[in-house]
């Protein structure tokens, strides 16, 4: 089908690689013109603005976005809500939280255009490649669409989860699943680190990866990152985190479920990201007070 | 090569088969009788004592062991040290602590016997077609058995991990890992089943095995516990856990590791075997105390 993309960063460019080579028409925006030039060579229709996208299709249109998550997205919807036509479709292929996915699928829900949330995980190479796609949205749109995901996906990876908000609720919680399973990994190399014995921890990855429980993804890039630096000397272990890990813990609150394995994996990115912590300080004073433990003096 | 095989449970017996399958030649022992009877049918050497596997060998002899850890391990091997001679080979393939392993090699060593850890992963149907296994040993007699663990193994599924302990060191890491893991799913999929829309589990675990980050083995056996029961009706939430996850922890506290994850996924299973906890009666008395908060009696 013809099809609109907003966005081509490094997840957007390489779908509509991915979508050109299974034979779909693509018109193809972004901010960065040069992006639009660059792609535009590969056989993308290039729009330099989203007036353009909207122009360059017929109703009923279809207009992926690929932007980040938030501010960009809800400007970008809200812009496009101004030009688009009843029975049109949207689909929010970033990491929107599922509650803001909601409330924008009402307000568009007044111009009869329909959302649809494609939460959307398998890194770059996913993209271009087959990656997985969990989608929500309205049985209308989800109909005329599926048949791209499924050329977009690898084999079995396009699920339409359920009503809109869906697709990015469930994105969320592969995310908050990602952010246990990475510290598990990671804590656990961290205790062989120090063990007594001389692991190769490439090699160690690599067994694991055969024929063991825990093999995986993860683990297959964890033997990957090894394979470049074996102790990772390179890296500092500061680890950043984007929503969907925190959203999930919120989430999580919110239904008053236990999940401390996801909070503790987020909270211990927090941990990463500072040198010298408030809680630390304050520990090491009140062992001061209590037991005249001695303290160690901030340097100035 | 021709090997004896103590211990016919699940893994036993399938590793036997297994051996047998690639032409080895396996004198079979185990205190069920039965199971001895039962394998001899299959081709394996049957013998009704650790004695009678002892005899049926010829030095240097190579004997695995597929017993539980612990108690029967150190009888078993305290049993074979008497029997055997300099230059045979002992092969732990249970879930030994890592400790033990150093202390009865050093024990063995005094009379020349060798012994390999071999940790195991990949359960019953690894232990059949192909298993991972991490092993650790002496030089002279990692080269004996590296064609056997190589042939029982998947591809690339067997590591000569280091010197004798270093196999059960890593199994021990990889079983931490692994409670990590599962807990992760498992929380996901509980802030999952509290949330406002309707999931299809299998379908969700599918698709998460297709293309995403989190696809792994335990998200395919996620997928097969829900194609048989959808929402785990049939099955309570008591989880016991056997010794690995326990000496990952308590080993990460020797060397002052943060493992904070590991460590949680531990006590969420002993939590999940009381119905009432101690420190939720304390924090209930607590409540009442200092703000009148009502508690829930106790039902006798």
């Amino acid at each position: 089908m013809k099809l609109g993309m907003i966005g081509l960063g490094k997840m957007g460019y390489n779908l509509v690689l991915n979508l050109l080579s299974h034979e779909h028409e693509v018109v193809v925006n972004d901010s960065d013109h040069k992006q639009v030039d660059k792609i535009a060579e590969e056989g993308g229709i290039p729009a330099y603005s989203i007036r353009e996208v909207v122009e360059k299709l017929d109703a009923p249109r279809s207009i992926w976005l690929m932007v980040p998550a938030g501010e960009v997205t809800e400007r970008v919807i809200d812009e496009l809500a101004e030009m688009m036509s009843p029975g049109d479709t949207i689909i929010d292929g970033g990491n929107s939280n599922y509650k803001d996915t909601l409330r924008i699928a009402d307000v568009l829900k007044e111009k009869n255009i329909h959302l649809m949330d494609a939460g959307t995980s398998g890194g770059v190479d996913g993209a271009r490649y087959g990656a997985c796609f969990m989608v929500g949205g309205p049985e209308e749109a989800i109909s005329r669409h599926e048949k791209v995901f499924q050329d977009v996906a690898v084999e079995n990876g396009y699920l339409h989860a359920g009503d809109v908000g869906s697709g990015h609720y469930l994105k969320m919680i592969h995310n908050g699943i990602e952010y246990g399973m990475m510290q598990a990994i990671a804590e656990g190399f961290d205790v062989l680190e120090k063990s007594p014995f001389d692991y190769d921890y490439e090699k160690v990855a690599k067994v694991w990866n055969h024929g063991s429980v825990i093999r995986s993804w993860l683990m297959e890039l964890t033997e990957n990152a090894f394979s470049k630096d074996p102790k990772l000397d390179e890296i500092a272990g500061i680890v950043n985190s984007s929503g969907e890990g925190k959203w999930t813990v919120e989430t999580a609150l919110e239904q008053q479920v236990a999940a401390p394995v996801i909070a503790l994996s987020l909270m211990m990115r927090y941990r990463s990201l500072e040198q010298d912590t408030f809680t630390g300080k304050l520990l090491a004073a009140l062992r001061n007070e209590f037991g005249g433990h001695a303290v160690v003096k901030a340097e100035k």
